[in-house]
């Protein structure tokens, strides 16, 4: 891949799958490139680069560290290598970056000050989940976090479904993984029985991948444990006749 | 990879990229292991599945086509193979399979026979141009088609717009690639001046590849050419200042 003056957004594995089977090996060669990061953590970032390249000269290159606790003043210096004619890299954690995380500021900026950003591809959680769910309808939504309070929970997800139900699109939506037991739970008592409940756990991971879409009264009958394990929440309703898709006309 | 007996979701190029820019390679591995498949368009599949591996047994190899006109009683029988214990793929025209297409008919199939499941990581046009939009916020939707007409369209806007602004939701929408022009310039006089818009065009293309936000004034005065090119549309607003995100507590 030809390497471009622009801000590389780089994802980074959800499991401890072999790089090989969820990157491209194209991103391999962009990183080998790249001397400047913005990194979610960084200790995360360094470990990543020397997984896909044992030899790449992480002591050569410049770090800085983008999260929810970085003060945003002077996030314009930052690009400057990127000004002045270098790649750079983005990268979260795990996934992909500047999707639900504190990267996207970043981009946000490249974007205002007209330099170029470059998406590689790789896994994302909320993607992979959704093409497994089997769920279609009109279109999905990301809601992230459900809220943490027992009756401001409950009216998210009354909300939720009634958005799945009358409109049929897709509701997506995560839980602190130490809470996904619970949340199982609730969202098979409070559900309407029909209501489909996909939950899509250890996404990538060769040996517990597991993704699984039951209609709620069959969630009360199995037997589950998602304790810690990190989860994505899907619902959806065929109570709702999806209208035809326009054929052929778009690449997705 | 180890092959497993499932249903795998293999994405498919959005563009000419080479496949090693765009495909993890363990990908090839699972597709070499697969002799059934269920694909949007016979003969793209076959396409797909030669540049992947130029001595794939096609001819071997049996195909069940599953799109908007295909007749969906017998579909069960289709999943037989992977019932008895073969592997089985699923591939889309472009892009990620079962969104936003037919093929998530098979895989709520699968998933109602209680038959596994495993998306693998490919190009999603959605998700790179969110990466690349720099929108955040509180949540992202996908909203497939706006309508034809014209004051429906606008109707359609102007509540994507509402709910970009007011609940910081980031929209995403899709138009007929010839119409992409005229979408253009009617977001750019109907939304309002400070409404962030992302258009992302020819996304992985090595040559054409373009993300580009502005403000909605901005794209006024702006020369663009999205004629028949693939784009996806995005909206946002940073008038909606975004909750804290709750920290590292999660895989995206």
């Amino acid at each position: 891949m030809e390497l471009h003056q622009a801000l590389y957004l780089i994802p980074v594995g959800l499991s401890d799958a072999p790089y090989r089977d969820v990157m491209p090996a194209g991103n391999v060669d962009i990183i080998r490139g790249i001397r400047h990061f913005i990194v979610e953590n960084l200790r995360e970032a360094r470990r990543f680069l020397r997984r896909c390249d044992a030899s790449f000269p992480i002591d050569d290159c410049e770090f800085h560290e983008l999260n929810t606790r970085t003060d945003r003043t002077g996030l314009e210096e930052w690009l400057r290598p990127l000004a002045e004619g270098k790649p750079m890299g983005l990268l979260s954690d795990a996934g992909c970056p500047a999707v639900a995380d504190p990267g996207a500021d970043i981009v946000a900026l490249a974007q205002k000050m007209s330099l170029r950003v470059i998406p590689l591809v790789g896994p994302s959680s909320i993607l992979l989940a959704l093409m497994a769910s089997g769920f279609n309808g009109q279109g999905f939504a990301f809601n992230g976090y459900l809220p943490i309070e027992r009756q401001a929970k409950e009216a998210t997800i009354d909300r939720l479904e009634h958005a799945a139900r009358s409109k049929g699109i897709t509701q997506i939506f995560i839980e602190t993984p130490y809470r996904n037991n619970s949340l199982v739970e609730l969202l098979a008592a409070r559900l309407m029985p029909d209501t489909l409940l996909c939950v899509a756990a250890d996404i990538t991971d060769p040996q517990r991948e597991n993704i699984r879409t039951m209609p709620a009264k069959a969630w009360k009958n199995t037997t589950y444990d998602y304790d810690k394990h990190p989860a994505i929440f899907l619902i959806h309703s065929t109570a709702h006749a999806p209208a035809a898709a326009r054929k052929g006309q778009h690449k997705k």
